[in-house]
């Protein structure tokens, strides 16, 4: 299954044959002068050389240039080859985005390490599965997550260099090392001289998905495919230069978007945000005149559902890229009302984050404010990079018809889909299985090959042999006024099979009855799709903002 | 000197002694589900997908979508299979800017050929050169190019098949072949099946310089630079989607500046010009809504050397890309006064065009307009896809002093380096000696790292020991308010081995002599750098604007 390995050979083979005789391909090899493999590491290098002075990161009254940036980079990456680790070692870090885990994004893959970013919700069995399966050498972990990561490397079998941030922002916690990370950068040389991957395919980092049963899955992202996302999104949300950037999507969630290199590539001022909340945000804004964030759609929820004095701090037209579950129309309007200017993007942790975005066309401003908040809310067309976007019958895998109604599965091919899982050759190629990455989403297509996401296959409600779509169902409960979030799952069913289950929860100062809520959907969507028990509670989350349906799935069948 | 390979060799040796333990390299091989070799062949598949309805061209009265766009190269891609050319096999065009040489920019990649864009300026004996020594097998020409076709067809030894394009908008021409080129379209499929190519190393174009001394050089271009080059600029210039470009910049010079394949990557409208002159220029600007061109110095004097009324269709905030030679800081502030917003970018055909740019630091706007201007008559910084770029003594190959008076030449490696010279591997090895490309172009380096060019080494006047440079001493010739173009060459001298002898045209109404130009110079600049010799008349201009140094060295031999 080696393709790159199989168009080497084929060219071979065609050189013998016919190349021989052709001039563009005799002594017009690839030189030090005419080649260089692709990695997003030279973005800090030519930003650092480019504009030294100006503003690159800051972390509450701290700030630096893309001088020191550079420098801080180089540091670490000395430091950590110091202690002898080397070309495909694995550095895991665990922290909030704070400047640590973005300087690691460029001296971990300086020294030829992998960064292996951890989620900060994880568990102490968890995190030490991962610390093993990923054989992590070196540990850098922040003093708040102090406690679980005691636990979890006393669980682990590997034993790496453990390194405390010792972030002045954070609250409590104590240090488990002797080593403070800020020490440690001391230890590195400044001028430390990185060299890029030998091979663009070499792997950059490594990203464990939130897999919800079984063991989670290590991405490998290579250099190439990092260079490529960054430039990318840069491309897709056409970046300016020097954007002020708010860190409001975890790094360790598919190496936040690729943004570190992204914006580090343009030139852009960091905004790091310890805490994730309305008044963070916003005072961001106030601040440091933020005009870029991203996020899932629990950030949307932070920015609407909150206080005027918040709000009146808005910058209008600041660009909001939202991802990770379908943003709910209503949502969207309100965000409009707001004045961001919201692009809706689409992608997992196998296509680096974001691969496929709502491409807004300019005849859809003529529409309707729902109507507009329908489309956006669509996920759209594919990135330059990725050269294959469908929606295909996952057996067969002809494509459906697009008519906007037939559901698929979402398959994706091409330089935004990882080098792999790691250790998992079964998985890699299932999930590479006919030439298309198989993303387990089920979408429809419409006419003008926009994709609209209905469900993960796991979610779909299958009710009398009728597929129900809970993400549809979901968009009509956001639209009751007394609906502040809502989820969807199947809940057994002797006579159906399955029927909707709806988990709500109201506004504050409102108030619906389940009767309410049924009679609702009943008005406005085919009676067959219509929840048939509405519970009342608080939503369970991810920490990348994702309801746990798996969870919810459990409570309805208990119900 | 096949870097390539020996990566490869590198890995594989590394494989057996350590990458084989290592398990980012293990089952994580690349398959058909995520790589694919980089083309600009994409964009043009993306856009027609994405924005099928957006107008991709104008020429005169006629324009089309992007759908039909799509067709159009399709079918010209087949058109050129059905006649029995495949992988690697050239195809020439003569035509000014017009929709033709615009898909040939994807139909002929399309089916596996070389694009071959040749310079219309040329006579019959280059071309016939040309035409041979590429090895042409198809040949599509604009009725306007018929006579100096005909007589190049009859001096080559090649015997291509020719198509005539019956541009409407041609005057004058007879047709010299059976075949027109929209009935060639008519024999290809819309349907025609693409792949890219095999290998992103593959060529792409053929691009001959027009080298003053011995046989022009064809440089060789691949599909990955293509893609790079194409992306770079996007994000150097921060394209934006759907941008109205008008095509002033010849498509054969650097393939356009790889423009074809950027604006169609955004979705931009191509608006055609068959001639470029004021009047046309401005036309287009009020008929289309340009916002965006590229040219050589002399378009801008042609923006700024016109009427009142073509004035007063420029459109403030109209992006303008100016290389080839550098604007005369004169020039530059004109511009600037009529609103149009400049980027000064470097590069050579052997760097796809563009790879070094003048990227405007926000300090700067508090300079004064001579200041500003001054400033932005250096070349600057590399792109993102440029890995090095730097000023070094040609011979140690360390670099200069950063103190913007050192002079050495500009060396560049990395992506944006052409494949090499096609049948010519000496001067391909000497151009890359030391793993840098040489580009003959004498400049110093300030100390903020941007570059600035003094000169061609060629050009360089050495006078009594001393350096000139005659791109200073002409940036000083453009300050006299009579002087509307200005050209300095190195005139022989017995004394001082060489001695600055300078070529001016006046503006229309304004007068000076001899003695007033050279007592102005020495009122502005170190006398030995002042023109002994001034002679006024018009400056021979190649195709692309710049000024024929070579003959106006014949002259001042010859005084």
């Amino acid at each position: 299954m080696d393709f790159h390995a199989q168009n080497k050979n084929n060219k071979l083979q065609g050189m013998c044959k016919e190349y021989a005789m052709n001039p563009f391909e005799m002594n017009l090899d690839a030189s030090r002068a005419n080649y260089d493999p692709l990695t997003p590491l030279t973005f800090l290098e030519r930003s650092a050389a480019v504009y030294p002075d100006h503003k690159a990161m800051v972390h509450g009254d701290w700030s630096y240039t893309y001088a020191e940036f550079y420098d801080r980079c180089r540091r670490l990456a000395s430091a950590i080859a110091k202690q002898g680790l080397g070309q495909g070692d694995t550095v895991s870090i665990m922290a909030p985005n704070i400047p640590a885990i973005l300087e690691s994004h460029f001296g971990v893959p300086m020294m030829g390490g992998v960064l292996n970013a951890l989620n900060t919700r994880l568990d102490a069995d968890a995190l030490a599965f991962i610390l093993d399966h990923a054989e992590c050498k070196l540990l850098i972990t922040d003093r708040e997550y102090s406690d679980v990561m005691r636990a979890a490397l006393k669980k682990a079998s590997v034993n790496p260099v453990v390194i405390d941030i010792d972030d002045p922002e954070a609250e409590g916690g104590d240090l488990i090392s002797e080593m403070t990370y800020e020490a440690f950068l001391e230890t590195g040389d400044p001028d430390f001289e990185w060299t890029g991957p030998a091979d663009e395919w070499q792997a950059i980092a490594l990203n464990y998905t939130s897999g919800t049963t079984g063991d989670p899955k290590g991405v490998v992202y290579h250099h190439r495919g990092a260079y490529l996302a960054a430039t990318g999104s840069s491309m897709s949300w056409n970046l300016p230069k020097h954007p002020t950037y708010l860190w409001t999507l975890p790094m360790f969630h598919c190496n936040g978007w690729c943004f570190p290199w992204a914006i580090t590539a343009v030139g852009g001022t960091h905004v790091c945000l310890r805490k994730v909340e309305a008044d963070g945000i916003y005072a961001a804004m106030g601040d440091h005149g933020v005009d870029h964030l991203c996020g899932a759609p629990i950030i949307l929820s932070m920015l609407i559902n909150t206080g005027d004095e918040n709000k009146a701090k808005a910058r209008p037209g600041t660009k909001v890229m939202v991802a990770a579950s379908p943003p709910p129309a209503a949502v969207l309007a309100e965000m409009d009302q707001l004045g961001f200017d919201v692009t809706h993007v689409y992608g997992l942790t196998e296509s680096y984050g974001p691969a496929v975005y709502c491409d807004w066309r300019d005849d859809w401003n003529d529409k309707s404010v729902q109507d507009r908040a329908a489309l956006k809310a669509r996920q759209g067309v594919r990135y330059h990079a990725l050269s294959g976007l469908d929606v295909l019958d996952p057996d067969s895998l002809q494509p459906v018809p697009r008519d906007g109604a037939t559901m698929g599965e979402v398959m994706m091919r091409g330089n935004l889909i990882m080098k792999g899982y790691l250790k998992n050759p079964s998985t890699t190629e299932k999930s590479f299985k006919g030439g298309w990455f198989h993303t387990g989403d089920l979408a429809v297509i419409h006419e003008d090959g926009y994709i609209e996401l209905r469900d993960r296959s796991k979610d779909i409600i299958i009710s009398g042999g009728e597929n129900i779509s809970t993400i549809e169902v979901e968009g009509l409960l956001y639209k009751h006024p007394a609906v502040l979030e809502a989820a969807v799952v199947a809940r057994p069913d002797d006579k159906w099979g399955e029927t909707p289950c709806a988990f709500v929860m109201l506004r504050d100062g409102s108030s619906a009855t389940e009767q309410d809520i049924i009679a609702f959907c009943r008005d406005n969507m085919a009676h067959f799709k219509c929840p048939k028990t509405v519970v009342f509670e608080d939503l369970p989350k991810t920490s990348t903002g994702k309801v746990q349906k798996f969870v919810l799935r459990e409570r309805a069948k208990n119900l």
